[in-house]
């Protein structure tokens, strides 16, 4: 893995974080909440999930790779619960998550 | 501050956080979640913050007081939200705040 | 897995947290630091874990089984390599991370 | 506070963060770890209030701003401690913790 490829990796996470964090937020002021429930639930564990993965890659943590394999996971199921609404921070979201659970498995492997 | 205090500081953050993260999944699982957005939202930062004061204090961090106090703040304001809120788990988190409030303010004196 | 055993094991993940903690913050002390890098690092590393699956499980999340899967992997990292030191701190440390080990491992079956 | 200082700040959070973390990995290397237990110390410390307020704004805390305070003073001390060792990563660190207390004291005000 080169130093770029983990660079990229770790600013994915943070850019992921940031748009769960922000769908969280809307999500919350949206009106039909009962929809969005996994929606809000999916955000947020990405968001630590992606927050946690950066820190272990950025301090050079042995267990990196483990990390990104379950990131990318969370990634793949928040983003796939995301693009089911159409809300622009859903949308953003989903495309956030996608990118960035694509980083992560490629660090993993 | 005794070694005792600072022991049980820690243990009431901790009693907290989880108190705080049972209410958030329960008030997401309620079918009136339109009334809820704000105790969702005060039991995840509460959580939080309570999870990194606890980490903390049982790191002998300098500012270990200084999260205390801010602790203290968001318990007591996520504590006035839950006991609106007839549900057990929001009475339940109620009082859990309102210890941990009391235990991180005489922390921080 | 029953409800006791969930909660039985996130008490011994916050249990093995603080000791980590204690033990960083003690190894920090040790004249001697040099012998000391691994145990540093995976202290850390490892209350890092034991607090995020902690919560992971307060919140009944989906991922909490493969939480519980690599904060098991890392609390035997750490425990492995803290028993091979001598101080108080380090046997403590390595004692409660065995514990949240074998927890962790019986929550992730 | 304008919406660009607001993301502007979470990026300052996020790239500060990232140069804790190497700093901390990179003084563990030192041979000379003696004198770096301060600096090891502030680079966890900083990272990871660093981590915590960029969340903390991206979820549209109330509470940002005092993590914003809170943290400027994390990112003064580090930098302090920083400035005092030669070493590129304790410099590049101690210039990111200065551009990072700037950018959460403005968020603060």
């Amino acid at each position: 893995m080169s130093h770029e490829q983990f660079k990229a990796c770790i600013e994915e996470c943070l850019r992921c974080m940031q748009a769960c964090n922000h769908c969280y937020d809307a999500c919350l002021k949206e009106s039909h909440k009962m929809d969005m429930e996994n929606c809000i639930r999916l955000d947020r564990e990405c968001a630590d999930i992606c927050a946690f993965t950066a820190q272990a890659m950025s301090i050079n943590s042995s267990y990196a790779k483990e990390l990104c394999r379950l990131c990318a996971s969370i990634c793949e199921a928040c983003g796939n619960e995301c693009k089911n609404h159409e809300h622009e921070h859903c949308q953003f979201c989903a495309e956030a998550c996608s990118t960035c659970a694509k980083s992560c498995r490629a660090m993993a492997a």
